[in-house]
């Protein structure tokens, strides 16, 4: 695999394992935080976001990731971080 | 020049960039808000600083940048921007 491959894929395993990462911070502000519809987890989120946003960008601009690729890994942690806080809102829901 | 070295190249290249930016982005800030004291300001660049900071640290983690070349970027940056802050102030007194 050349240099400029092999840096590529390095990039994409990042930046996947940064989204996990902002996914699992999500998962664990759902289960400790009273109020998860609180400004606070909106402004955590918002901040992950932006700073996942800012190394895809730089990535995209070394030409190792790939500009659409890079949207759906955005895309995709939006569409998970829904699911957590709808699931969570759910259970609380039932427990009342 | 290899392509490793052609992209750390570049990689530095974007870091200075987006530093300046930052800079520059101060430096509007401070000609037009009537209060740069206030925490608007210190949110902006603090947010600024923070996506900054992602992108070096990306870069370092994909080996073209070195960690500690990474931390000069942000000490150098945060001392431009306490010089600008400075001059402002000072002028501001002045015209009182």
């Amino acid at each position: 695999m050349s240099a400029e491959k092999q840096l590529s894929k390095t990039a994409y395993d990042q930046l996947d394992k940064d989204a996990d990462r902002i996914l699992q911070l999500i998962e664990v502000q759902m289960e400790n935080l009273t109020m998860p519809q609180c400004p606070v987890f909106e402004e955590v989120l918002d901040t992950q976001m932006f700073g996942l946003s800012k190394e895809i960008n730089f990535a995209v601009r070394l030409g190792l990731v790939d500009a659409q690729d890079g949207r759906d890994i955005l895309d995709h942690l939006e569409v998970e971080v829904s699911k957590v806080h709808e699931a969570y809102m759910e259970k609380e829901k039932n427990q009342v």
